[in-house]
């Protein structure tokens, strides 16, 4: 009757496959804002990482790692060549799991967990070829799902199809919403047409209505991961990024997108509520643009942990300060939760965000929710 | 510019006591709904719990700090003879200090934090005479909240009057809830008047509205804390403990405590909206009746963590559910938070339950809130 006991997760259990896909077996994704047991984030790599991003951002992420755990348990997977430098960069409240990766970015690699009406949890591993092969190997990085559910002894869904955790969103109640840029892009599932993709993601998400947004930011390495763009912030209400400039690179994708959302319908048949903010003042690194996003946030137990870019007004031109609006925008939709920024920068030169840098696992026993 | 920067915690700072009250200063104590940095507790301590109680309770206290550790960070303080087990019994994210008390319960030795319109943090150090003289010695008890604000480097505010923690309630905007039957107690402050008090109150916590209950619980031994009886839940909402039997001998006081909550107005000049709870079933230690309570719980980051006493229907005859509708009314209060229950019977039978047995430290940077 204790509340250990009544928790879901057979910690310790030996591995097991189901052998049916979520929908099949019962199995949702609950939506992030949904309570959480644990945060999941990928240190950097060698492998992945150019050598003079990698201290600043080990230094971001420790910062990540520590504001998270202000507010529910992280664990930060760490190759073990790293364990000594993340050691003594991490919080000690942050636990170390020690384990192979070639990228990271727990969010595309990790599982997504998935939850049954008894509160039994369980994760999808999904096929990984880095992002359409953006690195020549990512053998460990495929391995990494099954990894984790493995050390928790958690049961694991099998997935036939070729998807990153950034390339989905959901609102755990029957939608989710995906890119056509990348989700239908050759270098992920050629086989399939977009018809069997929705199938399969109604089959392994367990979720009635595909919404399908189009291009994603440009430049941005993933292909245009629906993470950068759009998210539900509650039932029936999703935020867009925006662009107030018609000469900027991104404008055309962000309009249409914003344009598709306000004509959608979610599984409940409602239109959806579209709210809007602005993109971040453009920041490039050499001639590539960084893929600023401030929809990439996390949303962890009772906070909003976003980024922040620096364009506040104290270092930039008077009247831009995108960081300020957007986390006005952020404190309106979520007035219950404690809104943070995480100073994001030497992050995204890694390829993407807080949202890319961390995995959601939840809470599978609770009242009232 | 950071997040790290930018939070009002001095920490490591030598110890610095302000030379004026709070209300002075301009500090205020927030309400326990507002976020936390993180949540204190003491561990138990052989000076105060009988033998046999030790090991169970340690057990819950454990569990107690676990759980809230899952939405924010906890420290554990623990006595120097005590720390070995402490650490064997205790989740590794749990923090544990080293100190000394006798009989520990961290809202009532623990500072009272208080923060000032520019974030910054400090404590107030109440005068503590052990519950009015209920433990022989108590100068660990009443050093204990020095050596936190010491150890945490923040500022202290030495007041004058004696007063613990549980006996409090405020709603963070200038209204302050409390008992007659304890603060008007002469082995609290003999010297002091009613009206002496009030004015106390005013400063200290620097409140303008001082709303007065009346008598506690049958056998509590704080001679009736104020948060075993009712606590603000939200800006012009508290939640009351009922009794449905006028045989017992809680009825009278509690029905009475609800009438004068009916009748107060806050500092913003509102009629409060009263919610109850119907008290647990009576449960006897020997001839003493333990203080349960219902309204006795933590609010963490995102969470409510309430007691449970076991008269669930699987346990006790059928129709007598009073835990579950405690969670009910709960999860009704608090819909945007996760509802936790812990068995508290172990802990209970040391004289406090799970508010009694927390102290929060307010997040003094965010945005949004």
């Amino acid at each position: 009757m204790s509340f250990e006991q009544r928790r879901g997760s057979p910690r310790g259990e030996s591995e097991q496959m189901i052998g049916k896909t979520p929908a099949e077996a019962g199995y949702r994704m609950r939506a992030e804002w949904e309570p959480h047991e644990r945060c999941w984030i990928a240190w950097t790599s060698e492998k992945a990482w150019q050598r003079e991003w990698l201290e600043p951002a080990q230094k971001a992420i420790a910062t990540l790692a520590k504001t998270i755990s202000g507010f529910e348990p992280v664990t930060v997977a760490v190759r073990p060549s790293d364990v000594e430098t993340a050691r003594m960069l991490l919080d000690p409240a942050v636990t170390v799991w020690e384990v192979e990766f070639d990228g990271g970015w727990s969010r595309d690699i990790g599982p997504t967990f998935v939850v049954d009406a008894h509160g039994q949890i369980a994760g999808i591993d999904w096929q990984f070829n880095s992002w359409g092969y953006k690195l020549e190997t990512y053998a460990d990085d495929a391995a990494f799902a099954e990894r984790l559910l493995h050390s928790t002894g958690l049961p694991r869904f099998a997935a036939p199809i070729v998807l990153e955790g950034g390339s989905i969103h959901v609102d755990g109640a029957g939608s989710v919403m995906v890119t056509e840029s990348c989700l239908l892009n050759p270098n992920r599932n050629p086989a399939l047409s977009r018809r069997e993709i929705e199938v399969n993601l109604k089959q392994w998400l367990n979720v009635e209505q595909v919404i399908w947004l189009g291009q994603g930011l440009i430049d941005d390495l993933t292909d245009g991961h629906v993470d950068n763009l759009a998210c539900f912030v509650s039932p029936g209400v999703v935020l867009a990024l925006d662009c107030d400039d018609p000469a900027d690179a991104n404008y055309a994708a962000l309009k249409d997108n914003i344009v598709r959302l306000s004509h959608a319908r979610d599984a409940q048949g409602r239109s959806l509520e579209v709210v809007t903010v602005c993109q971040p003042t453009p920041i490039y690194d050499g001639t590539r643009r960084l893929s600023l996003s401030y929809v990439n946030f996390y949303l962890a137990n009772g906070a909003v942990i976003m980024p922040e870019f620096g364009d506040a007004p104290e270092s930039r031109p008077k009247g831009d300060r995108k960081d300020r609006e957007a986390v006005d925008t952020l404190a309106r939709l979520f007035p219950e939760r404690t809104v943070l920024t995480i100073p994001s920068l030497d992050i995204l030169r890694g390829g993407g965000g807080i949202h890319c840098m961390t995995q959601q696992q939840p809470l599978t026993f609770c009242f009232g929710n």
